[in-house]
């Protein structure tokens, strides 16, 4: 049975690399490197980086394949994604193919394994199933709070992880004050009432190119739109993610 | 100024450990590490271990101090943990107390600084205030979810952060229908309606010692709530943590 690795790397400081990762990335026989064309959003260049600094295996074979687009004008949304993770399983299985039995094969995985990742997703598709073993890694979540040298959370209350669709087509959720905002590609934090809420932004958290910015949300809206927008333009790509806090209701209690 | 490093560690495994964190536990003069008399749920021993296997500067120094103990009598909870806080911050200094200016202070913390860890708020108290650098560390949430090799979310969808003691005065809140729940001495989940339920639950969640449990709710029950028991009683101390996922109500979106 094949074994696949699936490890975190971190988001985009190779030094966010555990020794645990280090230690599963020396013992793959093969490492899948996934390219999109030549968008750096890929983040090819930062995985092949890895893999040179930490790789000391001579027998580890390092092999790049081009990542299937995702149908983004299926309207039904959780059909498209159901179809592209089919067919990025079917290019692993294709890179797979030919290898000896108790093969292991490493993917590194952006931030950690669990959190608004598909890869556990596609690895459950291959047949016959691989043995799965997964390699935590540091999330955005954590990179961003330690950037801005904060908690995540106010002593005992509750934050919640969603995303910039949610934030922007449901408002503030009930159940927290504090939000963990991912998967935001148009700065949803314009849509919720401003008044009294914190905001803590970072793009490229971890990386060099990071770009911190936060404060009263009221005051630094426009300020975090541009700044993102001529981030992307400049970068051509660009990964972003805020932690909102508000005043609590009712001394904290839920309503 | 002293720079202090608030180095997350992880949750048990020294191969938790990132690249970053090896660095910056080297570049320190002094690592402080919490004792609490003989009770082992301080971890000092783990923390001595990692010390040994990491450490080749042989200018830092480690110093363990005694942990002050939290007034669990005090009625007004925030207010004993504000104290608490207080006399932890004053012991810091005391330790620190000596060292020559732009000493690098680091501490060792359990998972991430961000997540139900106070040792930023401590931090904040010291006078002067110290430099702090936060290196982030992989939390008991991401290691829970790499051993029982499960997303934390479902495709798009919120996940609550939340403690044991919320989820027993409140209920399952509204918001989310995963539920991570961290703080958790008394298993909580009795106290929800386990229809529909599902729980991966962990204990020593990276360590060897780690014990891991999953199923539907109300057939689990039981065997974590005897297992927890056996497990705190054989070990003398224990740490656990647990994921709950429900069916979505009206196809996932907010009522």
């Amino acid at each position: 049975m094949t074994e696949l690795l699936l490890v975190g790397i971190g988001t985009g400081n190779p030094e966010h690399l555990t020794l645990q990762a280090v230690r599963a990335l020396n013992s793959a026989d093969l490492i899948l490197i996934p390219r999109k064309g030549k968008n750096k959003a890929d983040l090819a260049e930062l995985r092949r980086t890895i893999c040179e600094e930490v790789i000391s295996n001579p027998a580890t074979q390092i092999v790049e394949f081009e990542l299937p687009k995702r149908d983004a004008d299926n309207p039904n949304y959780r059909q498209g994604v159901d179809d592209w993770h089919d067919a990025i399983a079917s290019v692993w299985a294709e890179a797979m193919d030919g290898l000896p039995d108790q093969a292991r094969v490493a993917l590194l995985v952006w931030g950690d394994p669990s959190l608004y990742d598909s890869t556990m997703r596609i690895a459950a598709r291959l047949k016959p199933a691989p043995e799965i073993s997964v390699i935590p890694g540091i999330t955005s979540m954590q990179g961003l709070t330690a950037a801005h040298k904060i908690p995540l959370n106010t002593i005992g209350t509750p934050v919640l992880i969603t995303t910039g669709r949610r934030l922007r087509e449901e408002g503030w959720p009930d159940g927290a004050d504090r939000l963990l905002v991912m998967l935001d590609g148009e700065c949803s934090f314009q849509h919720i009432p401003s008044d009294g809420v914190m905001i803590w932004w970072g793009a490229y958290v971890g990386m060099r190119e990071e770009i911190l910015l936060s404060g009263a949300l009221r005051e630094m809206m426009d300020e975090i739109v541009e700044t993102r927008a001529a981030a992307r333009a400049h970068h051509g790509w660009i990964m972003d993610i805020y932690l909102l806090s508000r005043e609590p209701e009712g001394d904290g209690e839920s309503a």
